[in-house]
């Protein structure tokens, strides 16, 4: 740890040195609506009334202890002990540790399946340990396989909820991809299906996705994968400019059926204020009619167009087939995902989706981690 | 309906004049991705493939007909029939209409109680004439009261269900707001509650909140509720500064507890690509230790309290102190709530709380409005 040599009260905040050498101020009102006590210590939510001071507010009296400061704001106030340990953690700029900030490792076609991070459900149902490794791989890689699932539908879901509760969906909590005599959807076809994001026209699309194969007797019915994030920084380096109308240009999505009428305004690459990817929303299906100016949709679809042959191509995409006891797991906001089109004649493939969203994900990484 | 003159053909797209006297042009590759024969009949999700074509396809063959324009592409595929209505609803620039884009109306703390929108139960559950007007009235005003519930505590989720399925959080799908012997949480407890918003330190906290009074026999326990559009809108015209800081700085929020730690940074208000206000941020409780630079610090505290000022004055606040059988139903990401401090001896308060999200709630409105 980075000790304090000296603390100095001056009039905008604590000028507090360090043994490195570094001198760092802490304004006086983040100090009072910042320091430990002003946070219950169950909760640790914040219970200070920002309002209940003066902007310009001075501390009485600061005295340097062996291990901190300490801190009277008033004569009505109890003094307030701040360790030096919150001084070196919370200097202003830093942001607070993180377990759950795991960098993503991109991936591309030349990726040997193998390779993919592969755990055994039985360990990951008993094992917290195990549980943890597992979600920061998943978490870096986007895709996970776990095998040794029981012969019971509801293996899948079992281990998803490991995790957290899982996200309801205007398609229930758990889907059946199956083929279907009388298909309302796509998926419940035979027919091969292109690489894509689920719920791209919901506000927040489902994070986490547990594809357990209950059953893939019939030839054909591979899965398909790309990494998102991957083709993203491909494009951004190739093409800039295409690849700055999908962060900065919204196209209309839309789902609606007997029950539903979901829709958004969203762009096809989503950046988060410091201009990394957080998120690609991409399925074709669920584009509404592009309602963009006709100059702007002509340059929308060449850079559009371009994203989607690169996710199709053999340098992104990985194919597997899913054996029975196998679950894909992947980040559905990052990488896409897809089927080979496969025969109903020669048997059953049953596979069983549900969801856990990002936050619970890594809301579990954080708890586990402590 | 503005009825098409004529059409010509060119090479970068379809021109059509109509009636008004208007020329639009619609380009190829647009009028074949978002033709109609593009979109599955059934499930109207888009089945043609943007890759199967060069982006500088060109028609066959053009030829205006009665009521529309036929187009056919290649000697291999059936001729396009595009009525005249699909130029008209989809002209370039112009989105589809939407019957739950609800023009907000703002309100403060001259507002009396009395204009708040306010419908009957039973009503709602029986009658999706008056379930629509309820809800489009809500999405207006951001608060409604349903009065006239049963004496059952299911009573107010009941109503919340005929919109649709409820959001679960990590404090679960159903929560009782009652004061405990052992709190682990201030509203647990019979003190005052500060407006807020809930769950700010979600991703996307919960939309509509549905706060059931199952009953109030403890003297005080007011609700109070703030418009926060109003607020941002006042703030922007009064200290522009002020207000573009609490837009653009993102600050950090966490919940932590035995079972869950999750966290985001946002700001405390945040707009739409447009600029338009589209959610409050506002929960001092589960702000985080503030990790901006010192200077940073220092603006945004300035920004922040003024905001926070503004929002528990009378300028702004209006309360109702709810009677047992009486449901407040509000925009959870818009209306700031906070409750009255109460005396727990006097009698039982008990409210029970759910969410439905935005998504679902709009939903609800364009399917009921077809």
């Amino acid at each position: 740890m980075n000790t304090m040599l000296s603390v100095n009260a001056g009039e905008a905040g604590l000028a507090v040195t360090f043994a490195s050498g570094e001198t760092v101020s802490y304004p006086w009102l983040w100090l009072k609506d910042n320091a430990p006590s002003s946070f219950h210590p169950q909760t640790e939510e914040r219970i200070f009334d920002l309002t209940s001071v003066e902007p310009s507010l001075q501390p009485l009296r600061v005295e340097a202890t062996g291990n901190g400061v300490a801190i009277t704001w008033s004569n009505d106030t109890a003094e307030d002990l701040l360790p030096a340990g919150f001084f070196d953690a919370h200097r202003p700029g830093r942001a607070r540790d993180d377990p759950a900030d795991i960098a993503p490792r991109l991936w591309d076609g030349s990726l040997r399946f193998e390779a993919v991070p592969r755990r055994a459900a039985p360990a990951l149902m008993k094992d917290d340990d195990a549980l943890l490794a597992w979600l920061k791989a998943t978490a870096a890689f986007g895709l996970s396989i776990v095998d040794g699932l029981d012969d019971d539908p509801e293996a899948g879901r079992l281990v998803a909820e490991r995790i957290a509760f899982l996200r309801q969906t205007n398609f229930g909590t758990i889907f059946e991809v199956v083929s279907m005599p009388n298909p309302n959807n796509l998926a419940y076809t035979p027919v091969a299906l292109p690489l894509h994001t689920d719920l791209a026209n919901q506000e927040v699309p489902p994070g986490y996705q547990f594809l357990h194969c209950v059953s893939n007797g019939a030839e054909g019915g591979g899965s398909t994968f790309a990494d998102g994030f991957a083709v993203a920084a491909a494009l951004k380096d190739e093409d800039p400019e295409a690849y700055r109308l999908l962060c900065e240009v919204e196209i209309p999505f839309r789902f609606h059926d007997a029950d539903y009428d979901i829709r958004g305004r969203f762009p096809v690459i989503v950046t988060d204020s410091r201009g990394e990817v957080t998120e690609l929303r991409f399925n074709a299906h669920l584009v509404d009619v592009i309602d963009l100016p006709s100059e702007k949709a002509v340059s929308f679809y060449a850079a559009y167009r371009k994203l989607m042959g690169m996710i199709r191509s053999e340098r992104f995409m990985i194919a597997y087939r899913l054996k029975a006891g196998e679950m894909a797991v992947f980040d559905n906001r990052r990488v896409l995902h897809g089927r080979q089109a496969f025969n109903p004649n020669t048997g059953r493939r049953h596979l069983r989706g549900c969801y856990v969203d990002r936050g619970e994900f890594l809301s579990r990484i954080r708890v586990l981690s402590r």
